[in-house]
């Protein structure tokens, strides 16, 4: 294709984008910053042999839409539709999977060893944000491509942006790159010259100066020090949007026979003036009006985010110990509000879920009592972290997970359905899930003050409506709550979280037939209230758990292993989600997927309860 | 004290860890390595109010013998003796438990914002070897410190070791650094020169020339550019044998109101022949001549590390996509004598277990098997790799779990007893533990060929002794096996491991009080042979599940859940290890504190066996 036809071409994916991610929500700023350079990565590379591997994955929509997924591309993150990221079993063109930051450079690496062992000749390129550079394995990456010397292509796709406004060292050293297109003015002139330089002598002449004529020394002769110095050569930066630009240097550079970096700068949300005025708004965004920029919003009850967010401004108001940390979601965590208003007690380390929970532990050593906030899905990042540097000291760390259960349209990759299982298994974890947005402001009242680890539990969206109490009520740690009595239950439902509401509903339609439910919110899954439970376990004829997380060690396992040793035979009927992934859909349709709506979960118990009664009677006849 | 007091005393430590080490086992070539690295630090800054934390904490002998730990020195890595790392509970001085690597900058800038926010004046200094800097949080952590700019000191302690020779284009860097002496000859004669060069004509002068001359001109004018690039001062090297030139450093570097970095180049084994000539040997080491050097072998069978090398070197002689990945290990793993049958089918990633992962993940999504050998513990690092990466791609990659259970003398931040639990939580994860050396080689053989993820995990230290066999035995996958068999069981153990062997003698022990027992060695813990254990369930009084590792989600837990949702109302007991953080002592200590010895696992099973008799007849009455 020529130019023109290429810069044609980009007027329409980037329509079609729009229209789409207007429709069915997406990610828009990202994939609208990537237009033309995923045209001018196609137009040189040949993907049906060569591998292209995306950082993140959030920015490929072009690349969906040039590899066989225009027609369907209407569907984007719809259930049984295209996943909103690049997905093996989608497309060959998907060459790995992917959802979480930082490792795409790790896993081109992967597939440039594998082509040389199999002896197949193909370029491996992996772009990646200057966001997900912040992630440590991305640099754990570099400096293994550095040391193998491999002919790997790195696109830093630098918008200067996470989520939100990008941080760490790293970003204040790439926009002083970016201010300085002298270099390429002057590359030419001075080429010749340079090459007649006694480099000893100079070399030894410009050394270790005052520390300001150092810092600039570094920056003007040495741009991409850091990464050349990983043994990356770096080229940049250029234009992302210039689509000849970028075609001319991915042409050249293939006579590099040795890890290259080239550095693009792109703008969040090219093309649309409202996603170029708020990429951040824009980043990840619900349905909207194309022409206005105006984001739909159902009236809805405040979000359990935005209730997190101002329970720990409160606890922060009064108790000066309290710092907040996050790892490039301010605002998607909602701490963004804690950011304006203590400014100095708050800390984006970016995309960097490791460091920030030890800063966490270190900072609970050093006397503090710091909140982590962070996506269930990204706190995976920080097991280790959580059992070594937290809980194996006892230390009292807050760690709120956001966006637990199921996520809905962002699929697999994105569902906070591990959370209770992984967090389990660590010795003083203390985990607790509130059935609404007040019982978690309550919580994070009570869990600010403990003096070992804690893990609050939440989901996305909107809270339930309910009154929210300004001032701490009576919390009694540990301690569940029965939300629907029974004097002789047939069953009672041990709900967690999200499931507490569900199961009143469930119980509700349980009555119609006749059958006797008790609920109980427990509150906290870990140590959870074994009292309660194992009354309600000899008062029952059946118990229930019912969780938004995966049954494969979740809490229904912790009732189980609980049952277990205490000896108790009531029947246990565990709800929660079956050993596998779950891909996008609504949150409404994949708890339906589940099993996780009033209605199945009580032809679930009835289900249960009938069969006890017929295998009663077999035994009995 | 003065310099030659202080020299006195540096030869008296090394006295003392030498002989301790010589009896107890430990870490010894580390921390010979520091010890006028740690004489110079307490000789200039005052720890009762500042702050040291040292990254992974095997070189700290000395400052455990400078704070209060002389006299107890002796105890070292013993049952309720002295830890092999610093510890909270241990001394205040103390300050950050460590074991695991990387965490140190990430603590230290912790409480150094604690102080801040305290309003309390100290120096934070984090130590960090050039192995811990490889993995990837310590760069997230340079990455925020460079930019929040507060006065962090980090001392480099560059050994060009992790425990066996570093690897890393950062180390290649580093060793540029060392070799540049001249820095210093002609720092100060230069400097005045220096202040005067018009910056941007320089600058522009030597500009992006071809690439060699690039590279010399990078390393020559700004040494540590990616520490400086980073937002750090970077200071060295400089001799981390000379306690002068240290303290001088560390005095005057109190100017700089900025993160900096000091490059201290130390020689692991310090002092001790023997261990200056093999460091990866007295990394950590057992018990020793001191004069010889000889390291004291129990004539034992070989290891199960031994037999894992083996096997992946057999399956790779076969199988020329088989490819073997370790993060810092060779030796430790067994994969040294891998690499070198296999140079360019082996990849030691130091110390960056996400990215060996996820490099594993583009290998296999590339059409390799690769197999990823990493201890237990460390293998926590990479949860969100092996779920996001590997498991929801369902990528052929095995995961090799060498240390797994309880390794003994490094104690709580080493054990391998979460890895059942963790794993089992991952959808598409298939876990595998073998009884005994033999089935570990055949285990290899069955896994190396599947087109799904799997993961072995096996013990520190030597098999049972059994004979090995070459070949591939009939290995049905799935499949649990009777070990001991018996026609009407009171008992069915289903042991895990290390467990099976316990089990059996455990099982002698209750058929002498008339009990009959029958043993499963389970070989697979994800998932598990349902239909025997189902059978054996409704055959016997009471099941038992055995395993070393934690009963919070472990393997217990998984057959806790599958009898309460297969409605088996058999009585289950659960052996494993109680949902705390264990400390250090011998393995056979361990195992006997936490119940896991055939005498108490018989004992726990009359118990119940007694109870259940007992607890029958209250109910007939």
């Amino acid at each position: 294709m020529s130019l023109t036809e290429l810069e044609e071409l980009a007027g329409e994916i980037r329509e079609l984008i729009l229209t789409t991610v207007s429709k069915n929500g997406g990610h828009l700023a990202p994939s609208l910053g990537t237009v033309e350079l995923t045209l001018a990565l196609y137009s040189v590379f040949d993907f049906s042999r060569d591998r292209l591997i995306w950082d993140v994955g959030h920015q490929a929509y072009t690349h969906k839409i040039l590899t066989g997924r225009r027609d369907t591309f209407h569907t984007l993150r719809t259930l049984g539709g295209i996943t909103g990221f690049p997905k093996r079993a989608e497309s060959p063109f998907d060459s790995f999977g992917v959802g979480h930051a930082s490792t795409s450079i790790s896993a081109a690496l992967g597939f440039l060893i594998a082509s040389e062992i199999e002896k197949v000749k193909r370029r491996v390129i992996a772009v990646i944000g200057d966001g997900a550079l912040t992630g440590g394995m991305a640099f754990e990456a570099l400096n293994h491509a550095g040391q193998l010397k491999k002919k790997l292509l790195v696109i830093l796709n630098d918008n200067e942006m996470s989520i939100d406004k990008n941080v760490g060292a790293l970003s204040e050293y790439l926009s002083q790159l970016r201010l300085k297109p002298q270099y390429h003015r002057v590359k030419k002139e001075f080429e010749d010259f340079v090459k007649n330089i006694p480099f000893r002598d100079i070399g030894e002449k410009i050394l270790l100066a005052s520390k300001s004529v150092r810092h600039g020394l570094k920056s003007a002769i040495v741009p991409g020090a850091i990464f050349e110095t990983l043994g990356f050569t770096y080229l940049g930066p250029i234009d992302g949007h210039d689509i000849k630009s970028m075609r001319d240097i991915f042409q050249k550079v293939d006579v590099i026979d040795a890890p290259v970096l080239i550095h693009v700068h792109t703008t969040k949300g090219k093309g649309y003036a409202p996603a170029e005025t708020s990429p951040d708004k824009f980043h990840g965004v619900g349905k909207f009006d194309k022409a206005s920029g105006q984001v739909f919003k159902k009236k809805s009850p405040p979000s359990y985010t935005e209730i997190f967010s101002q329970a720990v401004i409160d606890c922060a108001a009064r108790d000066d110990k309290i710092v907040a940390i996050t790892a490039a979601m301010p605002s998607g965590t909602g701490l963004k509000k804690f950011a304006e208003k203590f400014p100095r007690r708050f800390f984006d380390v970016g995309i960097a879920e490791e460091h920030a929970v030890t800063l966490a532990a270190g900072m609970a050593a050093g006397g503090l009592k710091p909140v982590v906030a962070i996506y269930s899905t990204f706190f995976q990042r920080a097991y280790d972290q959580i059992l070594h540097d937290v809980c194996l000291q006892n230390l009292p760390v807050l760690l709120c997970l956001d966006r637990a259960g199921l996520v809905g349209e962002d699929g697999a990759t994105h569902h906070g359905v591990f959370d209770l299982a992984y967090l389990r298994t660590i010795p003083n974890m203390n985990i607790l899930a509130p059935k609404d947005e007040n019982e978690l402001r309550q919580m994070i009242f009570a869990a600010v003050g403990k003096k070992f680890p804690v893990a609050i539990r939440y989901p996305r969206g909107a809270g339930l409506g309910v009154k929210v109490e300004d001032k701490p009520e009576k919390f009694s740690w540990g301690a569940a709550e029965i939300v629907l009595e029974s004097q002789s239950p047939d069953v009672t439902i041990c709900a967690v979280g999200t499931m507490v509401k569900t199961s009143l509903d469930a119980a509700r339609l349980l009555r119609e037939k006749n059958i006797s439910a008790e609920v109980i919110n427990m509150r906290f899954v870990k140590p959870f209230d074994s009292g309660l439970v194992k009354k309600s376990a000899r008062a029952s004829k059946l118990l229930v758990t019912c969780e938004e997380g995966t049954l494969t060690g979740g809490f229904g396992s912790a009732v189980a292993e609980f049952l277990t040793d205490e000896k108790i035979s009531t029947p246990l009927l565990r709800l929660g989600i079956a050993d596998k992934f779950i891909e996008q859909g609504t949150r409404a349709e994949l708890l339906d997927m589940c099993g996780l709506t009033a209605e199945k979960i009580s032809l679930r118990i009835l289900e249960r309860l009938n069969e006890m009664i017929f295998g009663f009677l077999m035994v009995a006849t």
